[in-house]
C-alpha cells in the first residue's frame, strides 16, 4: 500500500459539502466510492479541511492509500472515468507513507468572491454572492488588512464549535475589484463590480473565512467602521461580527505542504 | 400600449432555448409569464435571434408591448421578481412603436468558449467547450480571421435548414487566449489555456457560430488547414465543415441597435 496525495476540484452547489453526512451525497463519499475499486478494501479518502454545503473548491487536497503497484497517472485516470462531472481529480502525486492531507498541510487559500449589482448575471452567480452597490470598497481593504497576523480568531467562527485553540495566523489578505472595463467577457454593465477576498492562513476556524466576508460587507456598507475588526478579534465575541455570508461565495482556491 | 426593449442575460442549462417548445420550459416562456400579470392580456415577447437548448445569453435583446404608464424601472422590477434566478432582465428601455428587437437588430455578438484541459475544471465547464490540448491555436486564428466579410454561409449552417438567403456579413472576429498566468483566480494549470472566439456579425444561420467552433477545433487539431475555411465557403457544403460544437460554450453577448 502506498498513499497518494490527490488535487481536486468542485463545484459545490449539489453537495452536502465534502464529509460524508446521511442528509445527502458528499464529495468524500463519491471519491471513496470511486476509489473502493482501486484498492479492494474499504477505502477512506482524508482532506486537507471539510467545506461545507454548497463551497467550491478549485485547489481541495486529500491522501488516500492505494496498492503500491499503481501510478499516479492510472490512479488520476480511474477516478476521473467513475466520477461525476462536476468533481475532477487535478493531479496525483505519490507521497511518504506518513504524509497526512490535514496534518502536513501548511496553509491554505480561500477565495470569498461577491458580484456587487442589483439585478445579477446567471452566469456568474454559481460561485459569487450578489450583493447591492455601492459598498465602500476602500474601507473594506482596511479592514480586511487588519486580520493580517497571529490573532484570537474565536469571533469570527460559528458559535457553539468547540476546538482547542482558536489561535489562528492569517498570512495575506487581498481584496480585488473586476471593473466592467477590466474585463468585458464578464458582461458586467456600468456600475457592476466584481470582488474578489482572498485570505491565506494556516488554519481557518468553521465558517471563518464567510464572517470575515460577511464582517466585511457590514463595513462596506457602512454599517461599521474597519477598526471594528480590531475590537472583534480582541473581544472574540461573535455577536460583535456581521452575518456569515453564505456558501456559494466561497472557494478553497489551494492548500500549501512545506515538501511534497 | 407602450413598447420596451429588454436586455435579457440567462444561463441557458435548464431551458429548451429561447424559444417555446412543447417538449420543455423556454426562456421565452418564463418571460412571457413574468410580464403577463402586467399587461392583463396575452404577452407576447420577440427576441433579436433564438438560442438553441442549452445556450447562454449575456446580452439577448427581446421587445415585449405592456401598458404605456408603466415606466422601465417598474417593468424590470416586476419581471426580475418573478423570473427564477437563472434568468433575469439586465435593462428596460422604452422604443418606439415600430421597433423590432429582430428586424431592427444591426448587429449580435456570440462567444463560443473552449476550456483546453485534460481533465477539466467543473465551475467553468458550464459555459466551456473542454477539450483536450494541444490545439494549434495560431492556425485557429488563421482560420477564423477567413470568416471575416460578406460570404456565403451555407457550409456553416445546419442541414436541412431552409432560409431566403444564407450570405452573411461577419464584421470582425477574435480569438483570446487566457493562460495560467494571465487570471490566477481561474485556477488554471500548467497546459491549460480558456479560448475565446468573439464573432460579430449581421446575422447567424442556425448552429453557424457551433459549425464556425468546431471547424476551427479541427484545424486546431491539424486535421485541416486554415485555407480549407475559404474552400467551405466557396462550396457551401457542409458536410466540408467540422462537426457541431456543443452549445453549452456558445453565449450570446450582446445585439447592436443603430439607436434605441
Amino acid at each position: 500500500v502506498a498513499r497518494f496525495l490527490l488535487r481536486v476540484a468542485y463545484d459545490g452547489t449539489g453537495y452536502v459539502g465534502w464529509q460524508r453526512q446521511r442528509n445527502g451525497v458528499s464529495v468524500q463519499q463519491r471519491l471513496e466510492e470511486a476509489a473502493a475499486p482501486l484498492s479492494g478494501f474499504d477505502t477512506v479518502v482524508v482532506a486537507a479541511g471539510r467545506t461545507d454545503t454548497g463551497v467550491h473548491a478549485l485547489g481541495q487536497a486529500a491522501h488516500v492509500d492505494l496498492p503500491a503497484h499503481l501510478d499516479a497517472a492510472t490512479i488520476q485516470r480511474a477516478l476521473n472515468s467513475r466520477l461525476p462531472p462536476d468533481i475532477r481529480v487535478r493531479r496525483v502525486d505519490r507521497v511518504a507513507d506518513h504524509f497526512h492531507a490535514r496534518y502536513s498541510a501548511a496553509g491554505k487559500t480561500y477565495r470569498y468572491r461577491w458580484l456587487l449589482s442589483h439585478v445579477g448575471i446567471p452566469l456568474h452567480e454559481r460561485d459569487a454572492w450578489r450583493v447591492s452597490p455601492p459598498l465602500d470598497i476602500a474601507a473594506m481593504r482596511e479592514a480586511a488588512i487588519r486580520i493580517v497576523g497571529v490573532h484570537e480568531f474565536a469571533g469570527f467562527q460559528s458559535t457553539g464549535t468547540v476546538v482547542a485553540s482558536t489561535v489562528r495566523e492569517i498570512t495575506s489578505v487581498s481584496l480585488g475589484i473586476t471593473t466592467p472595463d477590466d474585463d468585458p467577457a464578464l458582461g458586467l454593465d456600468e456600475g457592476e463590480t466584481r470582488l474578489d477576498l482572498r485570505v491565506t492562513g494556516n488554519g481557518f476556524l468553521r465558517h471563518m473565512v464567510r464572517t470575515i466576508a460577511g464582517t466585511l460587507t457590514e463595513v462596506g456598507r457602512g454599517r461599521c467602521t474597519p477598526e471594528h475588526i480590531d475590537r472583534i478579534l480582541e473581544a472574540g465575541d461573535r455577536a460583535l461580527a456581521g452575518p456569515t455570508a453564505p456558501a456559494h461565495g466561497l472557494t478553497l482556491m489551494s492548500v500549501a505542504y512545506r515538501d511534497t
